[in-house]
């Protein structure tokens, strides 16, 4: 069912699929998806709370590294898993409208636990001399923008590989924050 | 009209929208907005076409500046240009999947023409020594991705102005392209 969801919202809009379609999606009755969950906004808040939480359990723990080390383990990984999840990135951004308001709130706060990785990873590089950036949070901002770009435009199959896309983004990253 | 239909296209998605409540927005019967637009798909197309045409027609035309100065140009220019249209940029990125094929591969026309004229800056930048670039491809798709990101966070009246911003942006584009 989540899965159906997903790719219904994904394709069509939040605001154009309804519950029916779901259902027709998985195969069943309208009236049993509601054995699973209470409406399609609770639906939607799932599917975005599990991408965030999804997120946050698979992002590298590299308190032994240095600052760079981390930095390049971050960058990697970001690329990696938001290449493999292409639906739930594109529902992540565009959907924040849809959610209720504390709904949304919880979301946010899911954003910026992430967020507040890199920019820990900024800070401490930034303390230790290995890093050059004005203000970590802007940074962060900056590299996560460009990194989720990738979703945009990369195709496996062309010219280039997944590992040279990490391998030149990780290059310019190094060198946009002086490292 | 077109100001109706962006606002409601930004706030509910252009799938939930109806031509009514354009109407509606306008202050107009359903049926007077046929003689201004053929139908809501011709609507979505003129708002993505002219945001489009809008951004290549204000672009810095800068042949006389050396690369770094392009580059410069360039991104002060996409940063302040698109803070200032929030909902089109939403929608650029958001309704292209509700375009028809043929309207959609003149929007991605003109995203091309666009993103040739950053391409051709750090080409440029690239034959004269004085960017450091792995791939002027990836690099455009990268920079303008980071630039774009500003629209996700940045409000005025904060901590930092436009400007502050835009020196901040500059700063990283121009170390991670080695200028």
């Amino acid at each position: 069912m989540r899965t159906a969801a997903l790719q219904l919202f994904a394709e069509h809009g939040f605001a154009a699929v309804s519950m029916r379609q779901i259902a027709s999606a998985v195969g069943v009755q309208a009236g049993a998806l509601y054995n699973y969950t209470a409406d399609k906004q609770s639906l939607l808040f799932d599917l975005m709370k599990t991408h965030m939480q999804d997120v946050l359990a698979a992002v590298p723990d590299t308190p032994h590294l240095t600052p760079t080390q981390q930095l390049e383990a971050f960058v990697r990984f970001h690329i990696a898993f938001h290449h493999r999840r292409p639906e739930e990135v594109f529902i992540a951004y565009m959907e924040l409208r849809n959610l209720t308001p504390d709904n949304f709130e919880i979301i946010e706060e899911l954003r910026r636990s992430y967020e507040a990785r890199l920019q820990g990873i900024l800070a401490r590089g930034i303390a230790s001399d290995d890093f050059a950036v004005e203000d970590a949070k802007i940074a962060t901002f900056a590299v996560i923008a460009m990194l989720t770009g990738v979703n945009t435009w990369f195709k496996e199959g062309g010219r280039l590989s997944l590992a040279d896309v990490q391998d030149q983004y990780w290059h310019m990253v190094r060198k946009s924050v002086g490292a």
